[in-house]
């Protein structure tokens, strides 16, 4: 678990690994999933990869579809 | 305590008031906490006031200089 320490780009990859694991609960598709969230399929790639710095309003709208409070789109858990 | 139902925009007015809190138990004006965070002077007001919305490179980077986890920094517990 990190918490003092950090590195650049460690929230963004969070952000991918939740959404994967939330993707792979559901048994969906990236592509299906990227019209749950509203989102573009490339862009679901692209989250899912880790590679998309979010905004703070971002990262409400996905957690918002998917009925997730935002906070727990980051935790860094290995979920 | 706001943890299931959120509204667009708490991410960010949280960072605010989180910030301002820090700044104030160091006893800094906007001006030198913003030297201290390595912002302009009026973003830093605008971040203060809950109005940016930030992306998480953004807020990993203030987080850094100020020395806590990004995540301290997205707290809503009236700190």
């Amino acid at each position: 678990m990190r918490t003092l320490s950090s590195v650049e780009g460690d929230l963004q990859r969070a952000v991918g690994r939740n959404l994967r694991a939330y993707r792979l609960e559901r048994g969906l598709s990236q592509e299906d999933f990227a019209d749950v969230l509203g989102v573009h399929r490339t862009y679901m790639g692209g989250l899912e990869r880790g590679e998309r710095n979010l905004t703070l309003r971002s990262l409400e709208r996905i957690a918002e579809k998917l009925g997730v409070p935002p906070l727990e789109l980051l935790r860094d858990d290995g979920k």
